[in-house]
């Protein structure tokens, strides 16, 4: 992770994608979202969806993933530089989350990253509030999900 | 699900609770949220943490486990009494997630739903939006996660 003073409004990292297969979509929705329209191909034809679909809190959880595979090669490739690591902190949460189209097995979804606004913490001067808009984008390039996430980032020492 | 017109804001649901396993929180992580404080004893100790926490996206896949679960089998109960189902529709998303406490193992959580804001879709005549709140509590009594979540309720047929 960059120090929250090198990050910029405007960044957009693009975190990589995933087609979504039958067999994640029903294992998934069997642990987390038991509907039958992520977990049997009959009565997903039969729902008004039409087809079997992936649960919105599994797309969600592999933009998560995605995200987190993604921070973890810029940091290797950073340390490789030999250039500074600033921490990552816990995420006091997201908003706005929007489930804009459904995800059908076969689709494939590209993940991305943009930051929006960044303000120090009030409360804590080690951090930095960053807060970004986190997409979802299948292969027709329609949105599917959409949220605010927020996440401390460290500032740089004496800065 | 009952027909929007006989939910009331202010009914409240709780809908069960969960004891987290390091097992299930090291699975869970591996797959979504692959962060050593979420996959390693020793790296957690090391953390700000101090110990082996649940990811977040863990806490709020299980909140919508047990609410599917309750739904289904209030379903149930309401069919064997030979009373009509109100469709539950597609959730077009949620708001304001808050992560506020982490979640260790053997931490029991208990998940809840209450209505906040009930009004007719104004695009979809069939559907009314209900919105609720969401939370985790654990057994400290400290509420670990709150977000407001929305869904498509069917509304009574010629009501």
């Amino acid at each position: 992770m960059k120090y929250f003073e090198d990050i910029a409004v405007g960044e957009r990292a693009s975190l990589g994608h995933h087609t979504f297969t039958a067999e994640e979509i029903k294992s998934f929705a069997a642990q987390f979202d038991p509907q039958p329209f992520h977990m049997d191909e009959a009565a997903a034809a039969a729902s008004p969806y039409g087809a079997l679909m992936a649960s919105g809190w599994h797309t969600i959880a592999l933009w998560m993933r995605h995200a987190m595979r993604y921070r973890q090669a810029e940091d290797e490739a950073a340390r490789a530089r030999g250039e500074p690591l600033a921490e990552l902190g816990p995420s006091p949460g997201f908003r706005d989350l929007k489930w804009l189209k459904p995800v059908y097995v076969g689709d494939t979804i590209t993940f991305a990253s943009e930051v929006v606004e960044l303000r120090p913490s009030k409360s804590r001067p080690k951090w930095g509030l960053m807060f970004s808009r986190n997409t979802g984008t299948n292969q027709a390039g329609d949105l599917v999900i959409s949220f605010i996430g927020s996440a401390l980032v460290e500032r740089r020492p004496g800065g």
